[in-house]
Protein backbone atom coordinates (compact mmCIF):
# COMPACT_ATOMS: atom_id res chain seq x y z
CA UNK A 1 0.00 0.00 0.00
CA UNK A 2 1.40 3.61 -0.75
CA UNK A 3 -1.33 5.30 1.30
CA UNK A 4 -1.60 5.35 4.70
CA UNK A 5 -4.76 5.10 7.01
CA UNK A 6 -4.76 8.79 7.93
CA UNK A 7 -4.29 9.39 4.18
CA UNK A 8 -7.33 7.20 2.88
CA UNK A 9 -9.30 8.99 6.21
CA UNK A 10 -8.68 12.24 5.17
CA UNK A 11 -9.62 11.73 1.32
CA UNK A 12 -12.61 10.69 2.58
CA UNK A 13 -13.00 13.86 4.47
CA UNK A 14 -11.44 16.13 2.59
CA UNK A 15 -12.02 15.08 -0.67
CA UNK A 16 -8.32 15.45 -1.85
CA UNK A 17 -4.75 14.67 -0.97
CA UNK A 18 -1.72 16.56 -1.61
CA UNK A 19 2.00 14.94 -2.27
CA UNK A 20 4.18 18.34 -2.72
CA UNK A 21 7.32 16.90 -4.31
CA UNK A 22 6.27 14.17 -5.81
CA UNK A 23 8.44 13.76 -8.55
CA UNK A 24 11.59 15.35 -8.78
CA UNK A 25 12.69 18.46 -10.58
CA UNK A 26 14.80 16.35 -12.44
CA UNK A 27 12.04 14.22 -13.91
CA UNK A 28 9.76 16.93 -14.38
CA UNK A 29 12.22 18.43 -16.84
CA UNK A 30 11.56 15.03 -19.07
CA UNK A 31 8.28 16.20 -19.14
CA UNK A 32 8.19 20.41 -19.44
CA UNK A 33 10.97 20.10 -22.42
CA UNK A 34 7.77 18.27 -24.50
CA UNK A 35 5.34 20.69 -23.81
CA UNK A 36 6.50 23.64 -26.63
CA UNK A 37 6.27 21.19 -29.60
CA UNK A 38 2.48 19.82 -28.31
CA UNK A 39 1.47 23.29 -28.03
CA UNK A 40 2.78 24.11 -31.25
CA UNK A 41 0.16 21.18 -33.32
CA UNK A 42 -2.30 22.62 -35.06
CA UNK A 43 -4.49 19.63 -33.81
CA UNK A 44 -8.06 20.19 -32.68
CA UNK A 45 -6.75 19.03 -29.14
CA UNK A 46 -5.05 22.06 -28.79
CA UNK A 47 -7.59 24.60 -27.21
CA UNK A 48 -6.66 27.83 -27.20
CA UNK A 49 -7.39 30.93 -25.41
CA UNK A 50 -10.33 33.47 -26.21
CA UNK A 51 -8.62 36.02 -28.50
CA UNK A 52 -5.31 34.60 -28.39
CA UNK A 53 -2.86 32.05 -29.45
CA UNK A 54 -1.44 30.78 -26.14
CA UNK A 55 -3.10 27.32 -25.67
CA UNK A 56 -5.31 26.78 -22.88
CA UNK A 57 -5.84 22.78 -22.89
CA UNK A 58 -4.30 19.87 -24.71
CA UNK A 59 -5.89 17.23 -24.43
CA UNK A 60 -4.12 13.66 -24.69
CA UNK A 61 -0.52 13.90 -24.69
CA UNK A 62 0.36 10.58 -23.19
CA UNK A 63 -1.01 9.16 -27.06
CA UNK A 64 1.97 11.89 -29.10
CA UNK A 65 4.64 12.28 -26.49
CA UNK A 66 6.48 9.81 -24.92
CA UNK A 67 7.53 11.32 -21.80
CA UNK A 68 3.22 12.03 -21.22
CA UNK A 69 2.47 8.26 -22.22
CA UNK A 70 5.35 7.32 -19.11
CA UNK A 71 3.73 10.01 -16.83
CA UNK A 72 0.49 8.03 -17.84
CA UNK A 73 1.90 4.68 -16.77
CA UNK A 74 3.68 5.89 -13.18
CA UNK A 75 2.97 3.91 -10.33
CA UNK A 76 3.87 7.20 -8.13
CA UNK A 77 -0.01 8.64 -9.62
CA UNK A 78 -1.47 5.46 -10.70
CA UNK A 79 -0.63 3.09 -7.33
CA UNK A 80 -2.42 5.15 -4.86
CA UNK A 81 -5.83 5.82 -7.61
CA UNK A 82 -6.25 1.85 -7.60
CA UNK A 83 -5.80 1.19 -4.10
CA UNK A 84 -8.54 3.75 -3.08
CA UNK A 85 -10.76 2.15 -6.19
CA UNK A 86 -9.57 -1.73 -5.56
CA UNK A 87 -9.24 -2.37 -9.06
CA UNK A 88 -7.83 -1.14 -12.23
CA UNK A 89 -8.18 1.87 -13.73
CA UNK A 90 -7.97 3.50 -17.48
CA UNK A 91 -6.88 6.71 -18.94
CA UNK A 92 -10.21 8.56 -19.21
CA UNK A 93 -9.25 12.18 -19.67
CA UNK A 94 -5.57 13.80 -19.99
CA UNK A 95 -5.24 17.61 -19.80
CA UNK A 96 -2.02 19.84 -19.99
CA UNK A 97 -3.85 23.04 -18.96
CA UNK A 98 -1.73 25.99 -19.66
CA UNK A 99 -2.84 28.77 -17.60
CA UNK A 100 -0.30 31.19 -18.85
CA UNK A 101 1.55 34.14 -17.15
CA UNK A 102 -0.78 37.41 -18.10
CA UNK A 103 -3.55 35.58 -19.41
CA UNK A 104 -4.60 32.65 -17.84
CA UNK A 105 -7.97 32.81 -17.26
CA UNK A 106 -10.81 32.29 -14.88
CA UNK A 107 -12.09 28.41 -14.52
CA UNK A 108 -15.97 29.06 -12.54
CA UNK A 109 -16.50 26.64 -9.76
CA UNK A 110 -17.72 23.47 -10.78
CA UNK A 111 -17.36 19.49 -10.43
CA UNK A 112 -16.11 17.56 -12.99
CA UNK A 113 -17.97 14.12 -12.50
CA UNK A 114 -21.40 16.67 -13.90
CA UNK A 115 -19.38 16.41 -17.13
CA UNK A 116 -18.62 13.28 -17.04
CA UNK A 117 -22.49 11.87 -16.15
CA UNK A 118 -24.47 14.30 -18.39
CA UNK A 119 -21.93 14.35 -21.64
CA UNK A 120 -20.34 10.45 -21.49
CA UNK A 121 -22.49 8.18 -19.54
CA UNK A 122 -19.99 7.53 -16.58
CA UNK A 123 -22.11 5.14 -14.17
CA UNK A 124 -20.46 6.32 -11.19
CA UNK A 125 -18.11 9.01 -9.24
CA UNK A 126 -15.63 6.02 -9.06
CA UNK A 127 -12.82 8.24 -11.09
CA UNK A 128 -10.12 10.34 -9.90
CA UNK A 129 -8.74 13.81 -10.47
CA UNK A 130 -4.85 14.45 -10.39
CA UNK A 131 -3.18 17.47 -10.83
CA UNK A 132 0.43 17.32 -11.67
CA UNK A 133 2.54 20.97 -11.19
CA UNK A 134 4.66 21.16 -14.44
CA UNK A 135 5.27 24.73 -12.78
CA UNK A 136 5.70 25.95 -9.72
CA UNK A 137 2.56 26.97 -8.19
CA UNK A 138 1.95 30.04 -5.66
CA UNK A 139 -0.75 32.34 -4.63
CA UNK A 140 -0.23 34.78 -7.56
CA UNK A 141 -0.68 32.38 -11.01
CA UNK A 142 -4.18 31.50 -10.20
CA UNK A 143 -4.10 28.22 -8.10
CA UNK A 144 -6.67 25.53 -8.10
CA UNK A 145 -9.07 26.20 -5.27
CA UNK A 146 -11.39 23.34 -3.27
CA UNK A 147 -13.81 23.68 -1.27
CA UNK A 148 -12.89 20.59 1.00
CA UNK A 149 -15.87 18.11 1.38
CA UNK A 150 -17.86 19.41 -0.97
CA UNK A 151 -17.53 16.07 -2.81
CA UNK A 152 -19.85 14.29 -0.18
CA UNK A 153 -22.72 16.52 -1.36
CA UNK A 154 -22.38 14.13 -4.79
CA UNK A 155 -23.43 15.57 -8.15
CA UNK A 156 -24.91 19.17 -7.54
CA UNK A 157 -27.43 21.08 -9.86
CA UNK A 158 -25.44 22.86 -12.52
CA UNK A 159 -25.44 24.83 -15.50
CA UNK A 160 -23.95 24.43 -18.79
CA UNK A 161 -21.63 27.75 -19.00
CA UNK A 162 -20.45 28.16 -23.16
CA UNK A 163 -19.73 31.80 -22.51
CA UNK A 164 -17.82 32.86 -19.24
CA UNK A 165 -14.66 30.40 -20.36
CA UNK A 166 -13.12 29.20 -23.68
CA UNK A 167 -14.13 25.64 -22.73
CA UNK A 168 -17.75 24.42 -22.17
CA UNK A 169 -18.43 23.52 -18.55
CA UNK A 170 -21.08 22.40 -16.27
CA UNK A 171 -20.64 25.50 -13.33
CA UNK A 172 -22.38 25.30 -9.96
CA UNK A 173 -24.83 28.06 -8.69
CA UNK A 174 -23.49 30.86 -6.81
CA UNK A 175 -25.85 30.48 -4.07
CA UNK A 176 -24.94 26.75 -3.58
CA UNK A 177 -21.30 27.59 -3.74
CA UNK A 178 -21.43 30.20 -0.60
CA UNK A 179 -23.36 27.14 1.47
CA UNK A 180 -20.56 24.43 0.57
CA UNK A 181 -18.10 26.72 1.81
CA UNK A 182 -19.56 27.58 4.92
CA UNK A 183 -20.01 24.48 5.75
CA UNK A 184 -16.74 23.35 5.43
CA UNK A 185 -15.68 26.03 7.72
CA UNK A 186 -16.11 29.42 6.06
CA UNK A 187 -13.39 32.23 6.55
CA UNK A 188 -11.25 29.04 8.61
CA UNK A 189 -10.50 26.35 5.70
CA UNK A 190 -13.84 26.94 3.93
CA UNK A 191 -11.78 27.28 0.75
CA UNK A 192 -8.11 25.66 0.08
CA UNK A 193 -5.38 25.61 -2.47
CA UNK A 194 -2.62 23.57 -2.52
CA UNK A 195 0.38 25.34 -3.39
CA UNK A 196 4.34 23.62 -3.97
CA UNK A 197 6.98 23.28 -6.10
CA UNK A 198 6.87 21.81 -10.03
CA UNK A 199 6.76 18.02 -9.44
CA UNK A 200 4.10 17.84 -6.62
CA UNK A 201 0.50 16.24 -7.21
CA UNK A 202 -3.01 16.21 -6.15
CA UNK A 203 -5.18 13.60 -5.86
CA UNK A 204 -9.23 15.20 -6.00
CA UNK A 205 -12.66 13.21 -6.10
CA UNK A 206 -14.44 13.44 -9.10
CA UNK A 207 -17.16 15.47 -7.39
CA UNK A 208 -15.02 18.13 -5.54
CA UNK A 209 -15.97 21.09 -6.29
CA UNK A 210 -13.25 23.52 -7.83
CA UNK A 211 -12.29 26.84 -9.45
CA UNK A 212 -9.01 28.82 -10.09
CA UNK A 213 -8.77 32.55 -10.77
CA UNK A 214 -6.91 34.28 -13.57
CA UNK A 215 -3.66 34.42 -13.30
CA UNK A 216 -2.09 38.16 -13.80
CA UNK A 217 1.65 37.29 -12.50
CA UNK A 218 4.44 36.74 -15.06
CA UNK A 219 4.64 32.86 -14.10
CA UNK A 220 2.87 30.81 -16.14
CA UNK A 221 1.03 28.05 -14.32
CA UNK A 222 1.01 25.00 -16.30
CA UNK A 223 -0.22 21.59 -15.23
CA UNK A 224 -1.28 18.30 -16.40
CA UNK A 225 -4.57 17.20 -15.00
CA UNK A 226 -5.52 13.65 -15.62
CA UNK A 227 -8.60 11.27 -15.13
CA UNK A 228 -8.17 7.54 -14.00
CA UNK A 229 -11.54 5.91 -13.75
CA UNK A 230 -12.10 2.57 -12.57
CA UNK A 231 -12.35 -0.09 -15.30
CA UNK A 232 -15.83 -1.15 -14.31
CA UNK A 233 -16.90 2.37 -14.73
CA UNK A 234 -15.98 3.18 -17.75
CA UNK A 235 -17.99 5.30 -19.75
CA UNK A 236 -21.31 4.87 -21.86
CA UNK A 237 -21.33 6.91 -24.04
CA UNK A 238 -19.22 8.66 -27.11
CA UNK A 239 -20.87 12.13 -27.29
CA UNK A 240 -17.56 13.94 -26.95
CA UNK A 241 -14.64 13.03 -29.41
CA UNK A 242 -12.08 10.82 -28.15
CA UNK A 243 -9.16 12.90 -27.83
CA UNK A 244 -11.19 14.17 -24.88
CA UNK A 245 -12.80 10.74 -23.60
CA UNK A 246 -11.08 7.91 -24.22
CA UNK A 247 -12.70 4.66 -25.80
CA UNK A 248 -10.01 2.46 -24.63
CA UNK A 249 -11.04 0.91 -21.34
CA UNK A 250 -7.86 -1.73 -20.79
CA UNK A 251 -6.56 -1.61 -17.18
CA UNK A 252 -3.25 0.73 -17.01
CA UNK A 253 -0.14 -1.06 -17.04
CA UNK A 254 2.24 0.12 -14.30
CA UNK A 255 5.90 0.92 -15.07
CA UNK A 256 9.39 1.05 -13.23
CA UNK A 257 9.39 3.63 -10.90
CA UNK A 258 11.97 5.28 -12.32
CA UNK A 259 10.21 5.41 -16.17
CA UNK A 260 10.72 8.95 -16.70
CA UNK A 261 14.66 9.09 -16.03
CA UNK A 262 15.57 5.56 -17.73
CA UNK A 263 12.77 5.74 -19.97
CA UNK A 264 11.52 2.16 -21.67
CA UNK A 265 9.69 1.92 -24.80
CA UNK A 266 6.27 2.82 -24.80
CA UNK A 267 3.61 3.25 -27.72
CA UNK A 268 2.36 7.10 -28.53
CA UNK A 269 -0.35 5.99 -31.37
CA UNK A 270 -1.06 9.63 -32.26
CA UNK A 271 2.50 10.51 -32.39
CA UNK A 272 2.00 11.44 -36.20
CA UNK A 273 -1.24 13.01 -36.59
CA UNK A 274 -4.94 12.36 -34.94
CA UNK A 275 -6.59 9.47 -36.80
CA UNK A 276 -9.80 10.41 -38.06
CA UNK A 277 -11.74 8.01 -35.60
CA UNK A 278 -10.79 10.17 -32.63
CA UNK A 279 -13.27 12.79 -33.71
CA UNK A 280 -16.29 10.90 -34.57
CA UNK A 281 -18.92 11.49 -32.25
CA UNK A 282 -22.42 9.68 -30.86
CA UNK A 283 -25.19 10.57 -29.27
CA UNK A 284 -26.27 6.92 -28.51
CA UNK A 285 -25.86 5.01 -26.00
CA UNK A 286 -22.93 1.89 -26.45
CA UNK A 287 -25.48 -1.03 -25.09
CA UNK A 288 -28.34 0.35 -27.33
CA UNK A 289 -25.82 -0.13 -30.67
CA UNK A 290 -24.76 -3.39 -29.32
CA UNK A 291 -28.22 -4.32 -28.88
CA UNK A 292 -28.95 -3.02 -32.52
CA UNK A 293 -26.17 -4.94 -33.84
CA UNK B 1 5.47 61.22 15.08
CA UNK B 2 3.15 57.88 14.22
CA UNK B 3 5.58 56.56 12.30
CA UNK B 4 9.02 54.76 13.19
CA UNK B 5 12.64 55.41 11.34
CA UNK B 6 11.99 51.07 10.67
CA UNK B 7 8.87 52.89 8.99
CA UNK B 8 9.96 55.30 7.17
CA UNK B 9 13.52 53.23 5.50
CA UNK B 10 10.39 50.59 5.22
CA UNK B 11 8.16 52.65 2.92
CA UNK B 12 11.06 54.38 0.95
CA UNK B 13 12.38 51.06 0.00
CA UNK B 14 9.14 48.73 -0.52
CA UNK B 15 6.73 52.06 -1.65
CA UNK B 16 4.46 51.01 1.07
CA UNK B 17 3.13 50.17 4.67
CA UNK B 18 0.99 47.88 6.42
CA UNK B 19 -1.17 48.36 9.18
CA UNK B 20 -3.01 45.45 10.52
CA UNK B 21 -6.14 46.11 12.57
CA UNK B 22 -5.69 50.30 12.13
CA UNK B 23 -8.98 50.62 13.52
CA UNK B 24 -11.62 48.32 15.51
CA UNK B 25 -14.03 46.37 14.39
CA UNK B 26 -16.81 48.98 15.88
CA UNK B 27 -15.43 51.80 14.26
CA UNK B 28 -15.91 49.80 11.01
CA UNK B 29 -19.12 49.01 11.49
CA UNK B 30 -20.41 52.60 11.57
CA UNK B 31 -18.99 52.88 8.16
CA UNK B 32 -20.18 50.01 6.65
CA UNK B 33 -23.54 50.29 7.78
CA UNK B 34 -23.53 53.34 5.63
CA UNK B 35 -22.18 51.38 2.58
CA UNK B 36 -25.93 49.88 1.09
CA UNK B 37 -27.72 53.37 1.08
CA UNK B 38 -24.85 54.96 -0.94
CA UNK B 39 -24.91 51.83 -3.15
CA UNK B 40 -28.76 52.06 -3.58
CA UNK B 41 -28.13 55.94 -5.45
CA UNK B 42 -28.75 56.16 -8.87
CA UNK B 43 -25.86 59.06 -8.89
CA UNK B 44 -23.07 59.25 -11.42
CA UNK B 45 -20.67 58.41 -8.97
CA UNK B 46 -22.10 54.63 -8.54
CA UNK B 47 -19.81 53.18 -11.49
CA UNK B 48 -21.14 49.46 -11.71
CA UNK B 49 -19.39 46.32 -13.46
CA UNK B 50 -20.20 45.63 -17.23
CA UNK B 51 -23.11 43.67 -17.35
CA UNK B 52 -24.10 43.88 -13.56
CA UNK B 53 -25.98 46.19 -11.50
CA UNK B 54 -23.34 45.50 -8.50
CA UNK B 55 -21.06 48.79 -7.74
CA UNK B 56 -17.31 48.57 -8.69
CA UNK B 57 -16.82 51.71 -7.36
CA UNK B 58 -18.61 54.68 -5.56
CA UNK B 59 -16.38 58.14 -6.15
CA UNK B 60 -16.76 61.38 -2.85
CA UNK B 61 -18.53 59.46 -0.31
CA UNK B 62 -16.91 61.33 1.90
CA UNK B 63 -18.99 64.51 0.96
CA UNK B 64 -21.91 62.42 1.41
CA UNK B 65 -21.80 60.07 4.29
CA UNK B 66 -21.14 61.45 7.61
CA UNK B 67 -19.27 58.64 8.43
CA UNK B 68 -17.02 58.46 5.61
CA UNK B 69 -16.60 62.39 5.97
CA UNK B 70 -14.71 61.46 9.74
CA UNK B 71 -12.57 58.87 8.20
CA UNK B 72 -11.49 61.28 5.66
CA UNK B 73 -9.86 63.41 8.28
CA UNK B 74 -9.00 60.62 10.88
CA UNK B 75 -5.68 61.25 12.41
CA UNK B 76 -4.98 57.36 12.35
CA UNK B 77 -5.20 57.57 8.34
CA UNK B 78 -4.22 61.08 7.59
CA UNK B 79 -1.23 62.27 10.81
CA UNK B 80 1.24 59.59 8.58
CA UNK B 81 0.72 61.17 5.26
CA UNK B 82 1.21 64.32 6.43
CA UNK B 83 4.25 63.17 8.09
CA UNK B 84 5.65 61.73 5.00
CA UNK B 85 5.47 64.87 3.10
CA UNK B 86 5.91 67.41 5.63
CA UNK B 87 3.22 69.58 4.69
CA UNK B 88 -0.84 69.51 4.65
CA UNK B 89 -2.77 67.29 2.45
CA UNK B 90 -6.18 67.35 0.47
CA UNK B 91 -8.22 64.86 -0.52
CA UNK B 92 -7.50 63.96 -4.01
CA UNK B 93 -9.70 60.95 -4.62
CA UNK B 94 -11.79 59.10 -2.50
CA UNK B 95 -13.44 55.62 -3.31
CA UNK B 96 -15.42 52.86 -2.23
CA UNK B 97 -14.17 50.02 -4.29
CA UNK B 98 -16.30 47.10 -4.30
CA UNK B 99 -14.78 43.82 -5.25
CA UNK B 100 -18.07 41.91 -4.37
CA UNK B 101 -18.35 37.89 -4.07
CA UNK B 102 -18.35 35.99 -6.93
CA UNK B 103 -18.54 39.00 -9.39
CA UNK B 104 -15.81 41.41 -8.59
CA UNK B 105 -13.36 41.27 -11.78
CA UNK B 106 -9.93 41.97 -12.25
CA UNK B 107 -8.05 44.83 -12.14
CA UNK B 108 -5.12 45.46 -14.74
CA UNK B 109 -1.21 46.09 -13.18
CA UNK B 110 -1.27 49.77 -13.13
CA UNK B 111 0.63 53.23 -11.44
CA UNK B 112 -2.13 55.09 -10.08
CA UNK B 113 -0.28 58.71 -10.16
CA UNK B 114 0.40 58.18 -14.45
CA UNK B 115 -3.58 58.69 -14.58
CA UNK B 116 -2.89 61.63 -12.19
CA UNK B 117 -0.12 63.24 -13.84
CA UNK B 118 -1.53 62.73 -17.15
CA UNK B 119 -5.33 63.15 -16.96
CA UNK B 120 -5.45 66.00 -13.78
CA UNK B 121 -1.74 67.33 -14.38
CA UNK B 122 -0.53 66.54 -11.00
CA UNK B 123 2.78 67.98 -10.92
CA UNK B 124 5.00 64.96 -8.77
CA UNK B 125 4.32 61.92 -7.28
CA UNK B 126 3.86 63.74 -4.16
CA UNK B 127 0.33 61.87 -3.16
CA UNK B 128 -0.26 58.83 -1.27
CA UNK B 129 -2.71 55.97 -1.86
CA UNK B 130 -4.23 54.87 1.22
CA UNK B 131 -6.26 51.66 1.26
CA UNK B 132 -9.16 50.63 4.77
CA UNK B 133 -10.59 47.09 4.56
CA UNK B 134 -13.93 47.14 4.89
CA UNK B 135 -14.23 43.82 5.26
CA UNK B 136 -11.85 40.85 5.94
CA UNK B 137 -9.30 40.38 2.88
CA UNK B 138 -7.91 36.91 1.86
CA UNK B 139 -6.26 34.86 -0.12
CA UNK B 140 -9.20 34.32 -2.23
CA UNK B 141 -11.40 37.47 -2.30
CA UNK B 142 -9.32 38.94 -4.49
CA UNK B 143 -6.19 40.72 -2.69
CA UNK B 144 -4.33 44.37 -3.81
CA UNK B 145 -1.04 42.57 -5.17
CA UNK B 146 2.03 44.69 -5.05
CA UNK B 147 5.60 45.00 -6.60
CA UNK B 148 7.74 45.74 -3.85
CA UNK B 149 10.26 48.51 -4.84
CA UNK B 150 7.86 49.40 -8.13
CA UNK B 151 7.30 53.07 -7.15
CA UNK B 152 11.44 54.08 -7.44
CA UNK B 153 10.79 53.54 -11.29
CA UNK B 154 9.18 56.99 -11.08
CA UNK B 155 5.93 57.06 -13.94
CA UNK B 156 6.62 53.98 -16.13
CA UNK B 157 5.63 53.76 -19.71
CA UNK B 158 1.50 52.90 -20.11
CA UNK B 159 -1.44 52.59 -22.49
CA UNK B 160 -4.79 53.60 -21.66
CA UNK B 161 -7.27 50.34 -21.28
CA UNK B 162 -10.67 50.99 -22.03
CA UNK B 163 -11.72 47.71 -22.67
CA UNK B 164 -10.47 44.96 -20.14
CA UNK B 165 -11.98 46.50 -17.37
CA UNK B 166 -14.59 48.53 -16.43
CA UNK B 167 -12.90 51.52 -15.84
CA UNK B 168 -10.41 53.46 -18.00
CA UNK B 169 -7.22 52.62 -16.67
CA UNK B 170 -3.65 53.03 -17.33
CA UNK B 171 -1.85 50.09 -17.41
CA UNK B 172 1.59 48.77 -17.66
CA UNK B 173 3.24 46.54 -20.48
CA UNK B 174 3.23 42.96 -19.76
CA UNK B 175 7.44 42.51 -20.29
CA UNK B 176 8.06 45.37 -17.78
CA UNK B 177 6.09 43.93 -15.56
CA UNK B 178 8.43 40.58 -15.09
CA UNK B 179 11.15 42.82 -15.18
CA UNK B 180 9.99 44.68 -12.02
CA UNK B 181 8.94 41.52 -10.40
CA UNK B 182 12.19 39.88 -11.06
CA UNK B 183 13.86 42.88 -9.82
CA UNK B 184 11.71 42.45 -6.54
CA UNK B 185 13.35 38.99 -6.02
CA UNK B 186 11.04 36.90 -8.26
CA UNK B 187 9.01 34.26 -7.09
CA UNK B 188 10.97 35.18 -3.78
CA UNK B 189 8.93 38.00 -2.65
CA UNK B 190 8.69 40.01 -6.14
CA UNK B 191 4.72 40.08 -5.55
CA UNK B 192 2.76 40.84 -1.83
CA UNK B 193 -0.13 41.09 -1.04
CA UNK B 194 -1.08 42.22 2.30
CA UNK B 195 -4.06 40.43 4.17
CA UNK B 196 -5.69 40.91 7.41
CA UNK B 197 -9.37 41.90 8.94
CA UNK B 198 -11.87 45.11 8.55
CA UNK B 199 -9.93 48.12 9.87
CA UNK B 200 -6.83 47.02 8.70
CA UNK B 201 -4.82 50.04 6.89
CA UNK B 202 -2.37 49.49 3.78
CA UNK B 203 0.07 53.84 2.54
CA UNK B 204 1.07 53.06 -0.61
CA UNK B 205 2.93 55.13 -2.96
CA UNK B 206 1.24 56.66 -5.64
CA UNK B 207 4.05 54.91 -8.35
CA UNK B 208 4.11 51.90 -6.61
CA UNK B 209 2.64 49.29 -9.60
CA UNK B 210 -0.22 47.25 -8.28
CA UNK B 211 -3.09 45.05 -9.70
CA UNK B 212 -5.97 42.65 -8.10
CA UNK B 213 -7.49 39.29 -9.25
CA UNK B 214 -10.47 38.55 -9.82
CA UNK B 215 -12.97 37.59 -6.50
CA UNK B 216 -14.52 33.92 -6.88
CA UNK B 217 -15.03 33.49 -3.19
CA UNK B 218 -18.59 34.13 -1.41
CA UNK B 219 -16.98 36.69 0.18
CA UNK B 220 -17.16 40.58 -0.76
CA UNK B 221 -13.80 42.51 -0.61
CA UNK B 222 -15.30 45.84 -0.23
CA UNK B 223 -12.28 48.78 1.05
CA UNK B 224 -11.81 52.13 1.13
CA UNK B 225 -9.46 53.49 -1.51
CA UNK B 226 -8.40 57.38 -1.17
CA UNK B 227 -5.58 59.33 -2.28
CA UNK B 228 -4.23 62.19 -0.45
CA UNK B 229 -2.07 65.30 -2.28
CA UNK B 230 0.21 67.10 -0.77
CA UNK B 231 -1.26 70.90 -0.86
CA UNK B 232 1.59 71.99 -2.55
CA UNK B 233 1.52 69.65 -5.45
CA UNK B 234 -2.51 69.89 -6.37
CA UNK B 235 -3.68 68.97 -9.81
CA UNK B 236 -3.36 72.03 -12.49
CA UNK B 237 -6.41 70.31 -14.82
CA UNK B 238 -10.27 69.53 -14.41
CA UNK B 239 -9.90 67.02 -17.24
CA UNK B 240 -11.85 64.90 -14.97
CA UNK B 241 -15.30 65.46 -13.19
CA UNK B 242 -15.00 66.65 -9.75
CA UNK B 243 -16.26 63.64 -7.82
CA UNK B 244 -13.25 61.96 -9.66
CA UNK B 245 -10.95 64.31 -9.11
CA UNK B 246 -11.57 66.91 -6.25
CA UNK B 247 -10.59 70.70 -6.58
CA UNK B 248 -10.64 71.98 -3.21
CA UNK B 249 -7.18 72.29 -1.71
CA UNK B 250 -7.68 73.16 1.63
CA UNK B 251 -5.37 71.38 3.77
CA UNK B 252 -7.62 68.94 6.17
CA UNK B 253 -8.50 69.55 9.38
CA UNK B 254 -8.33 66.45 11.56
CA UNK B 255 -10.69 65.39 13.75
CA UNK B 256 -10.43 63.69 17.40
CA UNK B 257 -9.49 59.92 17.20
CA UNK B 258 -12.26 58.69 18.80
CA UNK B 259 -14.24 60.68 16.08
CA UNK B 260 -16.18 57.60 14.18
CA UNK B 261 -17.60 56.33 17.84
CA UNK B 262 -18.33 59.87 19.17
CA UNK B 263 -19.01 61.45 16.23
CA UNK B 264 -18.61 65.43 16.32
CA UNK B 265 -21.21 67.17 13.88
CA UNK B 266 -19.03 66.97 10.10
CA UNK B 267 -20.07 68.91 6.95
CA UNK B 268 -21.42 65.98 3.99
CA UNK B 269 -22.54 69.44 1.21
CA UNK B 270 -23.47 66.25 -1.45
CA UNK B 271 -25.44 64.50 1.01
CA UNK B 272 -29.23 65.47 -1.17
CA UNK B 273 -27.39 65.48 -4.34
CA UNK B 274 -24.47 66.32 -6.49
CA UNK B 275 -24.07 69.65 -7.65
CA UNK B 276 -24.34 69.87 -11.51
CA UNK B 277 -20.73 71.66 -11.29
CA UNK B 278 -19.13 68.49 -10.18
CA UNK B 279 -19.80 66.90 -13.68
CA UNK B 280 -18.21 69.58 -15.69
CA UNK B 281 -14.58 69.46 -16.92
CA UNK B 282 -12.29 71.30 -19.08
CA UNK B 283 -9.04 70.59 -20.70
CA UNK B 284 -7.51 73.90 -20.27
CA UNK B 285 -5.02 73.73 -17.17
CA UNK B 286 -6.09 76.79 -14.51
CA UNK B 287 -2.72 78.45 -15.62
CA UNK B 288 -4.00 79.24 -18.89
CA UNK B 289 -7.15 79.92 -17.36
CA UNK B 290 -6.17 82.23 -14.43
CA UNK B 291 -4.29 84.30 -17.45
CA UNK B 292 -6.94 84.61 -19.74
CA UNK B 293 -8.93 86.41 -16.62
Amino acid sequence: MQLTKEQLAQFDRDGYLFFPNRFSAEEMRTLTAAVPELYSRREAYNVREKGSDAVRTNFAAHLVSEPFARLARHPRMVQPVMELFGEGVYMHQFKINGKMAFEGDVWQWHQDYGTWLNDDMMPTERAMNVAIFLDDVNEFNGPLMFIPGSHRKGVVEAKHDLTTTSYPLWTVDNDLIAQLVERAGGKDGGIVSPKGPAGSMILFHSCLVHASTSNLSPWNRVAVYLSLCAVSNHIRRFKRPEYIAHRDFTPIELLPDDCLLNPPPVDVPWQDGMPASALQTSSVPIDEIRQAA
